[in-house]
């Protein structure tokens, strides 16, 4: 049975990248040696960590005063990392837009000299929407502005990126990293976890603009923006591995025309699940729709129970990991780059089916 | 031609081990899927991570009244960690054993309110040896006695753990973990990256005594022991490929026969280099000899010209990565777990060959 794989992350990858790492797992480029045994300090591998930066730079346009570190320890170490580098004996603002905000928001203000400060929220709503950032509400004298681009759990996205002025916008980019039309030089740092549209889980993506890099260090150097920039992510060994299989998706990214035909496919991809639902009188989805994700699409029936007997029954058809976050309930299909518009055909008719045995139209 | 990789880390990984990686990399056990697509929630790598603790905790004879945690960030990122988890207000003792401890001993210095004493150092000699611990050595109420149980560049490692009575010896076993016959009963905490002799580069492991854990929570949650004790080092997504790999090295390992049989066959690889080391008019070692390591061996010709030409002309036959650290010079030869003697005997054999051509015996 072909199965599809909805995971919000780590999630699937693509088919052409997975067979090449399986083909050159016993030996890379005639090495004789995998990809895992190699020194880092090899040039066989300063190799790899160059075409992945150089990749990733054309894939995002990212300007030239722009950084790309890779790292470890996912999103959650960058919300220590972020404060502790940029915002020491200073305010650090935050958009509250759901639960990854919140943990950003959360380890911010366990850091002692920085002032923390929630200038917008949608939690009235229960996330269900991006509220407005207007100039008034920030500071001109704050460190950055921190949003989470794309809520992995509750399904909303920014659709523009807000005008902060001179404070430089800090974004939390995990789940729509390079699946979106953004410009790098409307932030000042972007990060990401790898597990959703760059990799296997173990490696974090900062790209940050060199102004904003630490003149003094950090107490602690893995943490040390500036330290890790100089060391050219080498300051300790890399996730080896980890950044070869992200070259790799680099590579079949650009191969299939970069992220402005990726976006197309996503937006594809996302709309024929949003029209099925919006059209549907079982399924509904609880975002507002100006600001639905293209990546993340929670949806749910009328009742919790439906819900879990369509989730068991998607499972049978081969539709994996449509649960939905228990803090939203229902299902999610997390619709990432490497995600194929049959499975997303497959699962609008697995819906539809579904409804009619329900007593749908 | 056959190669044998003679790196220091990210090093060889045995042959079966990568073989059954690559044989499932695109279908783990009928699941449709690569292990690096699979949620980390999900009931398949809940499987792989508890099987990956418990084969460990064999393997390493773990009591039960110890955790053990799957980490990121590598040694390095412990380097801070510890301190920060155990020694804050407190003072942490250090043995300064060569380049690593080094490390770990200016990471803590940079805690504010640490107090970090570097109690005995080989430096003296250019950390050819291991310096001895006496019990006079240790303030009582330090927080810990931090060793580096192998300096990975100097080839130096303890062969009998020191006693440092009530107070907990932290250890950085990397470069020699599962290597050994140390107890660990006799640590309060060990940590260990997992290039060496546990899988790829992007995985730390951390085994530490329950009641170390600290009460007050760390102001970075990635930080955090208790947090990611209490998580099952589940707070965020981890390496989930990595652990996969350490998974299959543990099972390698323990088909072999565990801890004590690959330790006899590595005291028989290390036994046979140094042999040849010692009788050789030409190479000799830098290190004392009860204080040779046996995971890391370094090695030199009467001169850095005659080292370049062994270097290069040992590459040609298939001998990789035999440069030694800029720090010491010469070769080095990492033999860990996954290292086959008939490297070593190819070695030791081009050793004879090239002394004959160079005016030896």
């Amino acid at each position: 049975m072909v199965v599809y794989n909805f995971s919000a992350g780590p999630a699937v990858l693509p088919g052409p990248v997975l067979k090449k790492a399986q083909e050159e797992l016993l030996d890379y480029q005639g090495s004789e040696m995998s990809v895992m045994e190699m020194s880092h300090r090899s040039s066989l591998f300063e190799e790899i960590i160059a075409d992945a930066e150089k990749l990733l730079r054309e894939l995002m346009e990212i300007p030239k005063n722009y950084r790309v570190l890779f790292l470890q320890g996912g999103a959650s170490l960058q919300f220590s990392a972020l404060p502790l580098n940029l915002a020491q004996n200073k305010k650090a603002l935050y958009v509250n837009t759901g639960s990854w905000s919140k943990k950003a928001i959360a380890a911010a203000q366990k850091i002692e000299n920085v002032e923390t400060k929630v200038i917008a929220s949608s939690e009235d709503k229960n996330f269900t929407y991006i509220p407005e950032i207007t100039q008034d509400l920030i500071d001109e004298d704050a460190a950055y502005l921190h949003i989470t681009t794309n809520e992995t759990i509750g399904g909303i996205c920014y659709q523009e990126i807000p005008d902060a002025g001179d404070v430089p916008i800090v974004a939390d980019m995990s789940s729509n990293i390079l699946s979106n039309d953004y410009q790098v030089s409307d932030f000042g740092v972007i990060y990401a976890g790898a597990q959703k549209n760059i990799g296997p889980a173990g490696l974090t993506v900062v790209v940050i603009r060199e102004d904003l890099l630490n003149e003094a260090s950090l107490f602690a150097p893995m943490l040390d923006y500036r330290l890790q920039a100089d060391s050219h992510s080498m300051y300790n060994t890399p996730p080896t591995f980890s950044i070869y299989m992200a070259k790799l998706v680099f590579e079949w990214l650009q191969d299939l025309g970069g992220v402005p035909q990726i976006l197309q496919e996503n937006q594809k991809k996302a709309g024929l699940l949003y029209e099925a639902i919006d059209r549907s009188p079982l399924f509904h989805s609880p975002v507002n729709k100006q600001d639905r994700s293209l990546t993340n699409v929670p949806f749910l029936t009328t009742s919790s129970q439906l819900d879990k007997e369509f989730i068991y029954a998607a499972q049978k058809q081969g539709l994996e990991n449509l649960k939905g976050h228990r803090s939203v309930g229902g299902m999610r299909a997390s619709l990432y780059n490497a995600f194929p518009m049959v499975g997303v055909r497959k699962l609008v008719d697995f819906m539809e089916e579904f409804e009619k045995a329900h007593g749908g139209k």
